[in-house]
């Protein structure tokens, strides 16, 4: 399969499902709507979607409007970016290549626009129109998990902001990553198979998967921090290391590291094997996830 | 009917709900939990899941779980007034007589603890125990349409900021209430009427009261800040004005202001006329709500 052409075809659904749910730019009150577009539209590569796309295909359905459903968690992505570049957390100025959100718009905007955008996943969820109400209610319940304090993605980054400085221990670190990126990356799977009616097998096949792939993004985002130039990543590197941050080079080294990678993206291979030729999307996706470079 | 005694009741169903949903002070990360209901358990007046209970009563009924739903409005209502008090926004250190989240948890946790409280309303409402998924759907709309920045509570706030040293004109004034308190009191009488099966001209009928009354409390609200003292209301007196902020008072003065919530609470209390004997508890809301003194 032609990795590329595959991306552009779902990236192509998930950004017109975005530019349908929110707001226009002239839609008063304004200036929240341009705050809001502006982090959403800054060149994401959409990783979340897609995940949520391809676990539905892999199950070899091709839900009608699952777009709808994939682009919420692009805004609860987006979200999180932009309140976690503030100043009082990592008070962080450049983001996607770009100034950040409240660098532009000011603090209180930025406050305001994250929480716009955390809001109207679920309003979006709440009104899928292609979904049943049963789909619709338990998207709602996964993705308000996923993104949650127990477990969950703000959970993780409480740990975060609590780990930093402290001894770099394997517990700390599997507690904080299983949580603030993997939690989004997992539930970005499970939405996926849940809006496509997976059975109760499917979902812990993906389950695992989601895991698996959660866990190379952070160990590969860990590494990149470490080895790449604040100009590759579009993001202030080095970052980890200045903060005393808890991370996988930090615990492990990075030659460590680079194989428990590997060793995650096998497993999650494992894990869709019995999906076959319909899971090549996803398995694409977690090489791409593990060899990419910002 | 004993206004006393009947809040009392509702109210310790909502305290048991917000405990129940809430995770304890113990569960890990603790740091976020405890800044979550430190908030939440400030003494609030549960005036709006107080509206959302009374709502389905006045349809002569007492839906099973109602209170999980209702619960969620002080969620939303509470992550607002965190955020808003943050010193990007409006600066307060004093809330409910108590020193304000960032002061206590400094303003990383409580920009988190904002973020918490608005996820977990939508997962409560997503995995709501006594509720259809279609009520469970239905209602997550609702919040997230009434939060968010479409005449929704953020947009409110939005034009709110936006409105400061402007001139106070009354298009702007209705702009700025109709949303930034009203939606969401509205959007309370209308959860209770939803999760209470409601038809659509009892919706309709619902709807109206909880205009008038959104008005009514936006009204009073903007009296009391020019009238009681900052112990009084537990929260800093004064701050409209020396924020040129777009009040009722400020378009049309104190007396007209008072004559304009007498006259919004008269049209609450028509618009449930209908339902007889079983809408007393909200007629006597809407009296305290026009009544209170802080």
């Amino acid at each position: 399969m032609n990795l590329k052409e595959y991306l552009a075809a779902r990236i192509a659904r998930v950004e017109a499902a975005l530019e349908r749910w929110v707001p226009a730019e002239t839609t008063p009150p304004a200036t929240i709507h341009r705050a809001m577009r502006y982090s959403l539209f800054a060149g994401g590569k959409r990783v979340r979607p897609v995940l949520c796309i391809g676990a539905a295909e892999a199950l070899g359905r091709e839900p009608r409007g699952i777009e709808d459903a994939a682009c919420t968690l692009e805004m609860i992505h987006t979200y999180s970016l932009i309140h976690d570049d503030l100043p009082a957390l990592d008070n962080d100025d450049l983001r996607r290549g770009r100034p950040t959100n409240h660098v532009v718009f000011g603090e209180a905007m930025a406050i305001l626009a994250g929480d716009s955008l955390l809001t109207l996943a679920f309003e979006v969820l709440g009104k899928l129109p292609h979904a049943s109400n049963d789909v619709r209610a338990r998207l709602v319940a996964e993705l308000a998990t996923a993104s949650g304090t127990v477990g969950g993605m703000i959970g993780g980054q409480v740990h975060d902001i609590e780990g930093e400085g402290q001894p770099p221990t394997a517990e700390l670190l599997e507690q904080i990553h299983r949580a603030k990126t993997g939690a989004l990356l997992r539930g970005s799977v499970r939405m996926g198979a849940i809006y496509a009616g997976a059975t109760d097998d499917e979902l812990r096949s993906l389950s695992a998967f989601g895991e698996h792939v959660g866990l190379a993004f952070q160990i590969v985002d860990d590494i990149l921090d470490v080895e790449e130039s604040s100009e590759t990543l579009g993001k202030t590197a080095g970052k980890d290391q200045a903060q005393q941050k808890i991370t996988f080079p930090a615990v492990y080294g990075l030659d460590r590291s680079k194989v428990m990678a590997e060793h995650e993206r096998e497993a999650a291979r494992a894990a869709i094997q019995p999906f076959g030729v319909a899971a090549e999307p996803l398995l694409a996706l977690a090489d791409f996830i593990v060899k990419r470079k910002a």
